[in-house]
């Protein structure tokens, strides 16, 4: 073993001097342009290595678009002024919403996966980036054979086709994995230098095959018993889910496990530990960004009035035909407002983490999930003008989905401070300076929305008006919320004053203070 | 003036100490998990700003979106298989291609704009974000209102709606210079410490406004006379183009100019500086997304069989309904091949690249707005099936797209050529160890593509096949460019020995070497 890890350290001193200075040295970093990074760059030349940063920022951004992309047949459901919401198209509804959902965590499964795989693998070289594309163009047509799927459930085509999809993308993945292991330069340090090298190839591989070997399973299957391939699939999908719910509530019900024997298990480091950060932001920038995005796409395409239809129906005026279109542009404002400041509340939250760990990771896909929903929920309110009937049904709809999304975002915050020593930065912990700001910001969405909803029981018949309420006053509210928490804190330290109670927040500051002091050099 | 400087440097004695290190230290890099990014952090948390890292990506990813999004009404031009590419369909597909070329432009001035604004501003807060999602808002109205202009080019609403767009997003720019000026912690450390902050302001704001002073002019005069709008129009969106193109020439005819005194225009260093190659990077990634991704989006909503169809036309065979679809399978995978390949042709030029000239800067506009039209090139290879008649039109259409996003690509390179010290690094320079296969890589996509379509002049008959086999070919050959490059270096080297030339070849390695040795610490 170690004469196979000694010869490439010896061929490559200049590479793992300064890249094993830290535990966790992330090396694919952003280029600064200081002295150490054009060493960095020259050396990577020699080798013919380049840094992953921007082909994961590439694939972050490609996986997001798809994971997104069944939101689509949902939003151009039609539905008919003459019909109401009857049976068969809440029953199409429910499906497409399915398949959106279930495309959604197939996709960030996927995305999970390949995270991992670039955690291992810490630098590329012109094969690997070639290889990636070709991981994500066989990852881009998942969604594709699960609609398949759904719409034909009874035809066994669709399910093969998803799983040769799968062993596809595994085989990819192994060829990546053999590749880089091949070139140990390309590792990442832990594993380069690791003296068990090839035990974690084989474990890394055993994870990269597992999902592919069970699908393979569910291809033969699906030829002759198909119903089995379902089963198979369903614990392709949950597996990942499953492992870490269980390892999270165990290691929460047992207490916190020792970290395993550093020697002895090595690579467990990348494939155990939390997500990176980067990604998880770039992935969610991605979704937020096309989500964002989804509701001028139709705008630009669709609303743009017919020169004929302007002369024959509104007698040549634009003015009036612009008129008629008027409610998709309010849906698309309070979209964009509502997926916009969902970002700013989620930037916020993440420039206080410190890392991201699996509940939380599991927490924002859930969030994000929603976030994908919002266009959907606008477009409900886009209807108004034709259908006021299902006014009520649809304003509550979209309550409940911004809710969602927001509550799922608390509760990355409220997962993180479970353990916020080693997930936050010192200020936003309990009794923090920007603890309280920060409780606000979060809890601003789910709380509104809640209210909305409340208001439209008790005012069934001003549910339009609540609605655009709260669209035009969150914004606001954001903008004048450090003033608010502010007043909130003050008048509930004047209350303490009155009454003689522990003086536990004037401790508080002292506390960050004092957490404060050891990192500021 | 200096006094105003002054209290602000002895307020935050930290955060100027490590920033002032460097001329052009990059403010808003990743955050590096080491000691002075935490001492950093802290200090922006007191100060109660972020690092504008996260919310410029986001902002890249909005903008190329938006850029991208009026390709749409160009690939879903419907061509009914009994009406030939006649002259009313020629008409309406060369105007939605020219709404799209004039958006792409549009969105990359903004763009542009807006990136200058944030070398400005080097860090953010909460208001700062919220104002900046109100721009985003803003821009992202801008295609439509100018896809109203060209469809209603005698009615003044478009452009009465349009330059009531730009003078919005003039406003929040405005705002944003103002507030960044009122707190000076979130200027960029060299307007911060300048001694001239005041002037800087004034001609910041000067540049901001100018466009939307133009436009409220435009304004005005569509109400009464509106051809003269459509002149300011112009003049507003070819404005910075037209400077950028002259200075070039000037600078190319009379030579280097020397750089401004330093103290008096201090601020100039950002404004007339090349844009930031990472925000180019981020801004050109997302447009490769989107556009990789725009055909499986059609795939996925419009191309799942429907069972009625499937049980009536096909007799429920699945694999039937599906093969009527192969077309667009085959669309799909070349496009998403020819997309792919091109931005790992990007990424390769940009490892290489040290800063993005303006004129590079444009090259890749140019290049981008090309690469948004090849899903329109690979969705006409996917009527094929339909239309044989028009094949030969169509793949030399396609030819051709490719053929102008790749050349422009090349162009870029040679651009950076032109000024290789400041812009690329020693290794692809000339005579570089890399040169000869950055040279290929970006020549492959524009030879092959030349090939193709003089191939279609001589063999007519055989276009698509011609077509088929450049798609497949192309991968391959970028998988073994490497060898490729070798090979033909090799023989060249061996023609030289045959004849007794000056050993030119030979030389150059030892040049980069020695051009190496400097950096390599």
């Amino acid at each position: 073993m170690l004469r196979a890890v000694l010869p490439s350290r010896l061929l490559w001193p200049l590479g793992s001097g300064p890249i094993m200075s830290g535990p966790q040295t992330p090396e694919h970093t952003l280029d600064v342009h200081g002295d150490s990074s054009l060493c960095r760059k020259d050396e990577d030349i020699r080798e013919g290595t380049q840094s992953s940063h921007r082909m994961l920022g590439f694939s972050d951004a490609l996986l997001s678009i798809i994971a997104t992309v069944m939101i689509l047949p949902v939003t151009h459901t039609e539905i008919s002024p003459e019909q109401q919401f009857d049976k068969s198209i809440q029953r199409l509804l429910a499906t497409r919403i399915a398949v959106y959902l279930m495309t959604f965590l197939i996709v960030t499964v996927a995305w999970a996966a390949h995270t991992r795989l670039f955690q291992v693998v810490g630098k590329i070289d012109d094969t690997l980036a070639l290889l990636n594309l070709a991981c994500m163009m066989t990852i881009t047509l998942l969604p594709y054979t699960f609609s398949l799927m759904v719409t034909f459930p009874d035809v066994p085509l669709g399910i093969f086709l998803f799983c040769v999809c799968v062993i596809a993308i595994g085989v990819v993945q192994a060829l990546i994995v053999g590749y880089a292991f091949h070139f140990p330069h390309l590792l990442s340090p832990q594993i380069r230098c690791s003296a068990h090298r090839a035990l974690s190839r084989r474990h890394i591989l055993h994870l990269v095959l597992r999902g592919p070997v069970l699908c393979f399973l569910a291809a033969i299957f699906s030829l002759f018993f198909f119903p089995v391939s379902y089963l198979l699939m369903v614990t392709v999908i949950f597996l990942p889910y499953i492992s870490k719910a269980t390892s999270w509530c165990k290691d929460r019900l047992v207490g916190h496990r020792d970290p395993p024997a550093h020697n002895a298990e090595v690579f467990s480091f990348d494939l155990h530990e939390p997500l990176s950060k980067e990604r998880v932001e770039a992935f969610s920038d991605g979704v937020y960004a096309i989500v964002a995005t989804l509701l001028i796409l139709d705008i630009c395409e669709d609303n743009v009035p017919d020169p004929k239809a302007v002369k024959e129906q509104f007698r040549g005026s634009l003015v009036a035909a612009l008129g008629a279109y008027g409610p998709h542009f309010l849906a698309y404002f309070g979209s964009f407002a509502t997926v916009g400041l969902l970002w700013f509340a989620h930037h916020s939250l993440f420039l206080h983490v410190r890392k991201a760990t699996q509940a939380m990771g599991l927490l924002n896909t859930l969030s994000l999930a929603f976030v994908g929903g919002l266009p959907l929920a606008y477009q409900q309110t886009a209807a108004f003008a034709r259908q006021p009937r299902d006014e009520l049904e649809r304003v509550r709809l979209s309550c409940a989905i911004v809710f969602f999304a927001s509550i799922f975002q608390f509760a990355i915050w409220t997962a993180a401070l479970l353990r916020q020593a080693e997930t936050l930065q010192p200020a936003v912990r309990f009794g923090g300076q920007e603890h309280a700001f920060m409780f606000a910001k979060l809890a601003l969405y789910p709380c509104a929305s809640l209210l909305a909803f409340a208001a439209t029981c008790l005012l069934s018949r001003f549910s339009t008006a609540i609605f655009h309420v709260m669209q035009i006053a969150v914004p606001f509210a954001f903008l004048l919320l450090r003033l608010l928490v502010r007043l909130a804190l003050a008048s509930l330290r004047g209350l303490r004053h009155l009454r003689p109670a522990q003086p536990l927040r004037s401790q508080a500051p002292e506390e960050a203070q004092s957490q404060l002091l050891p990192s500021s050099c």
